[in-house]
């Protein structure tokens, strides 16, 4: 535990071996520990908690904004309630931890740890809605949730506990409802976009894609640098499917008694991380956006024993007067050498680095490094704040210019299968039959065949096909998009 | 649900029929349904949860300023860490959730959910920590536990789902542990006291009430309206009793290898909230202290048709205004009459009231009203800012004095058994034989007799002894407080 080596062990390389490379990240960042012993669950280290405390206030802010309130609901979900609509305990019943016995006691009815909380909070809304006059009713909570996945799990990504936000809505009519899945598409742009700077794709889900229980179901998809797909937030519209079995009723102004229109919204900020550890990592570790950086600034004085104190002294106000400005910094005065307290904040992420040397003390400036372009530039004492600031937000903005422009280039057309048959990842661009029934025989081959998923066709843009679904030859009625998944 | 009438519904009276009063407050401002179909769980309306959001805010800044760092465990406990520590295990078993199928399949060992996270935590400790350049650790999690309460459930004050942080330490030494505890007493009067204005004493709990596995356990404990004492953050030292069965050990600068000192602390949020409705509520409702209202001020219009505008024009200027400048505001513009909006805000316990007629549009004014003392002032436009935050300030420090002295008129001394026998409730200071396990036959003997509980010995004053112990009359050994219980 003495002196520690001038550099971090080398992490694999982050395209060539992803897997590897991502979970080396996460444990080496110190953004989670995968030992506990209960496999599928994480223990959630300071690095990863500071962070997504951060990108939890950014998000409630932004659909407070729009008119959410938050909510508690409880973590368990009786039985009863779970079973109320048919099509989502199907869905979901595979999946559920249930809760059986309390002390050395049988419990007289189970209680599913919650998969997702339509279940608890609807039968609340049949009581809580009665007029007009109480809709829309938009709410939402930010908790855990807990399913028993199959699959094989990996942080951050999938796993058996994970954090998300999930927002509930009830409007008195249809319209009000796809209205609101604009607008959660749209709260997704500004929050997961132009905040973490994951970039991505708004789909309507085929029909055997939905979420159990929806009308229709719409998905923001990123990619992960191995070119798969991975599901961020998903908007659905739950029609009268849930309000009917739950007796949600109300009032209208016109005295008549009618059936609300839902929709929910589930934003992971669990899975975020994933996304920005992914995309906006390189070869040497994390790149956190500068707004939700655990430590925005670092601060590594250099020094020989003789100038040690005005060195450190220096460094220890310039900490002091960040901290003072709203700024989260942090000055590395362990005994590790420089060139090794580098590596190690740059393996964690951090974006600003403030050098500063005896040079530095005598000039009155620091050095300034970026963590995303590795480019150094002095700053005089008086402008660190501003600078500080000014390039974190400059970072921020390249740190999305560049993911934004991964993710376009990885976007292809195909018009014939055999095009499909290649490594190659990304989406892949298709004229297709149907996202109805119809044209689950032709997804089923095409995923059998190739691993390639059918992801949907666009929300967020209008495209007409042009010839015929390159699965079955029939005149396609649809632009899908088809990517191998997480 | 047309126009409602001019008041609501009178309340109980709070002094008279508080466990009334308290249940009617907590359903009618909207604090938590209690309808939820699972007993002793709570579902939590956007008046608790953003109230609760701000104080989670104040406390976890205070534990952040001391060093914590957050940190976000599994809410699952396997069996066998649950076992490692024989008095803990004892201590909770039989109030422990367990889960145990996945879906239609048996889990192959049964998971807790976590009634408390020691043991999650400290096998993770027993990782992390390998030299004394790991310590002190310092880590909090603000999270829920599930406890199958079997004494009868009240909302905010005992369930079964409860809303806390708890921070788990580790120190080399003793000593350090021992200034831990007084630090973490120091929090509890920084915040819960200074903040939420929630009077107390600190105690060191008797050896038979100690947290299961600690060493000694130090409790702050506050009142009721009704005379019961409620305790509120409690703080233990747990010495080598969790670090020997877990493995925890460190190599110090003297290179011996040695078994650490731990501390745990753990503040309810959630019951603080009690005590928050409990003491600073009145007849008409809920009092929130300033900084943790949901809404601080509410402005209500008064107006006639024909000046409407002009009014309601104003109202959302004052909003726009208060808000730009961080403050909860809110316009009430509903159809319901000023005398019901008056009761009603005033119900929900909301700082300050900004009226709004055509007099104060005429005189380039409003009337502020202040919730605490009811007291109105006329304040002119350009000063409503500043006014509305410094009422809101001697709001909160008038709220403090109130509850302090009424907390400390609360305490009575005894010298004799006959004088335990009076309805009236409160602390009770009596002489004392011991709170070592020989003092339990007599504390046995006053709880049976008299209903009333040994709570401790003053951990925040020093406190002789005079004479004997009220009631074996041996020569007492401690100077103890008695209450009835929740």
């Amino acid at each position: 535990m003495d002196k520690k080596e001038d550099a971090p062990r080398g992490l694999k390389h982050r395209k060539e071996s992803f897997s590897e490379w991502f979970t080396e990240v996460v444990e080496r960042a110190e953004l989670a520990d995968l030992r506990y012993n209960v496999k599928g669950f994480l223990v959630h280290r300071p690095w990863s908690v500071i962070a997504m405390k951060g990108m939890y206030r950014l998000y409630e802010a932004e659909l407070e904004r729009r008119g959410h309130r938050p909510v508690w609901f409880p973590a368990v979900i009786p039985r009863e309630n779970f079973e109320i609509e048919s099509e989502h305990v199907k869905g979901f019943t595979p999946e559920v931890f249930w809760v059986t016995h309390a002390g050395d006691e049988e419990l007289a009815e189970k209680l599913a740890l919650r998969p997702t909380s339509e279940t608890a909070m609807y039968k609340m809304y049949s009581l809580w809605i009665r007029s007009w006059r109480d809709l829309p009713l938009k709410l939402y909570q930010s908790c855990q949730v807990w399913r028993h996945e199959t699959k094989s799990t990996r942080p951050f990504i999938r796993g058996r506990e994970f954090y998300w936000i999930e927002a509930h809505d009830v409007f008195a009519t249809r319209e009000e409802a796809e209205a609101q899945a604009r607008e959660d598409m749209q709260t997704t742009e500004n929050v997961m976009h132009k905040e973490f700077g994951i970039p991505y794709m708004a789909f309507e889900r085929p029909e055997w894609d939905k979420f159990a229980g929806a009308v229709r179901t719409y998905a923001a998809d990123t990619l992960m640098p191995d070119g798969r797909a991975v599901q961020q937030p998903s908007t659905h519209l739950l029609g009268q499917n849930f309000a009917k079995p739950f007796g949600i009723r109300f009032r209208d102004k016109d005295e008549e008694e009618k059936i609300p229109w839902q929709t929910c919204y589930g934003p992971a900020i669990w899975r975020m991380v994933a996304s920005i550890v992914a995309v906006h990592g390189d070869d040497k570790g994390l790149v956190f956006p500068y707004k939700i950086a655990p430590v925005q600034a670092v601060i590594v004085p250099i020094f020989k024993k003789e100038n040690e104190e005005e060195v450190v002294g220096k460094a220890l106000r310039i900490v002091k007067e960040l901290r003072d400005s709203g700024i989260r910094a942090q000055a590395d005065l362990s005994d590790s050498t420089p060139g090794w307290k580098f590596n190690e904040w740059e393996l964690k992420g951090v974006p600003i680095r403030l050098e500063i040397g005896m040079r530095e003390v005598g000039n009155g400036e620091v050095t300034l490094a970026r963590r995303d372009t590795n480019e150094k530039k002095r700053i005089k004492d008086k402008d660190i704040i501003e600078s500080v600031k000014n390039e974190g937000d400059a970072m921020t903005k390249h740190l999305i210019e560049k993911a934004d422009k991964w993710f376009r280039s990885s976007i292809r057309e195909a018009r014939h299968v055999h095009e499909l048959d290649v490594k190659e990842g990304g989406f892949v661009k298709v004229d297709f039959c149907s996202i109805d029934r119809a044209g689950l025989a032709c997804a089923e081959n095409i995923k059998e065949k190739y691993h390639l998923h059918v992801r949907g066709r666009r929300a967020d843009a209008e495209e007409k096909p042009a010839g015929n679904c390159i699965v079955c030859g029939k005149k396609a009625g649809v632009v899908v998009y088809l990517a191998r998944q997480y």
